[in-house]
């Protein structure tokens, strides 16, 4: 196997270096175009959701979600594990789950590498609209709350620093586009 | 070590998983507030930057890179690994390595996190101006080719499905929202 313009890493060989339930790390002994031989790591990890759901006022959900790897507790969209399931099926069962909230339409706005250079991961983002908010029953101790915001106060809270993590910011700017085509 | 609402995934152990030069796998084994026992693992990556490069006519680079978890190229951002370095230093680093292209203005828009639930990484989004664009020496096998590209045109890219990697999205919707503020 030689590394080429077109595939300028080419692997090897490959093994499983850790795995669990929700991601696997396989570590690809690779060879560059120089003939240098090294390592790349690729965190496998399925695709998941990011939800966008809107209510009657055009005002967004958002989740005060509990984040591990920074112990600590951030306002974004709602999403989750796609576990193979159809992704507005996916994305219908997270909404429920993390904010009590049932929709009556689903579309899929796009896919998205959520980390490219390291992970496989895509980010299906699907739109909920026709929205029914249900007591929140919180199913999962990693969620405090849900808000409905509008477009305009999410700007500000991104600029106070109070929402800011990629996988809702890039989904955002899928919907802003969409909303643009809505014109 | 008790799970708290403020804190509802206590760590009671943890241990290095995998270790490679760019990552490392930390897995916490937890207690969650109901009293289950289970594990977390984080992905530990340092902060990295992604470069919005902006020549007079208000185009932006992108640059068409090779991304081994896909096995294929994508346009995108510019941007790397922060290797420590001051945020606009390792933009201008990376700018110059990728595209050919030097600054004489940086500023940062923003820090995002890059995924949430699985990773410790920060994009540190930098803005760069006033650009001068140099022959360009590629001295990765990893990018081939630059090209400067209006934010209408970005849109129409991501709507063709040319360009849809999150953290490229995200950065340019702190750019957008900081273009609006010029107005």
């Amino acid at each position: 196997m030689k590394a080429t313009p077109d595939k300028p890493i080419a692997v090897i060989d490959t093994r499983i270096a850790y795995q669990n339930p929700w991601l696997t790390v396989r570590e690809d002994k690779t060879v560059r175009m120089s003939g240098a031989e090294g390592i790349y790591s690729v965190i496998e990890v399925p695709d998941s959701v990011v939800i966008i759901a809107v209510n009657a006022s055009k005002e967004i959900c958002l989740v005060d979600s509990y984040r591990h790897p920074f112990e600590a507790w951030f306002w974004e969209l709602p999403g989750g594990g796609g576990d193979g399931q159809d992704p507005v099926q996916a994305a219908a069962r997270e909404l429920y789950e993390e904010a009590g909230i049932t929709a009556n339409e689903g579309v899929v706005l796009g896919r998205l590498r959520v980390c490219n250079g390291l992970m496989t991961e895509h980010q299906v983002v699907v739109l909920m609209t026709d929205v029914v908010v249900h007591e929140h029953v919180e199913r999962e101790d990693e969620t405090r709350g849900r808000k409905f915001v509008s477009l305009d106060d999410i700007d500000a809270m991104v600029a106070r620093g109070e929402l800011g993590d990629g996988q809702s910011l890039s989904s955002l700017y899928l919907y802003k586009n969409w909303l643009a085509k809505q014109l």
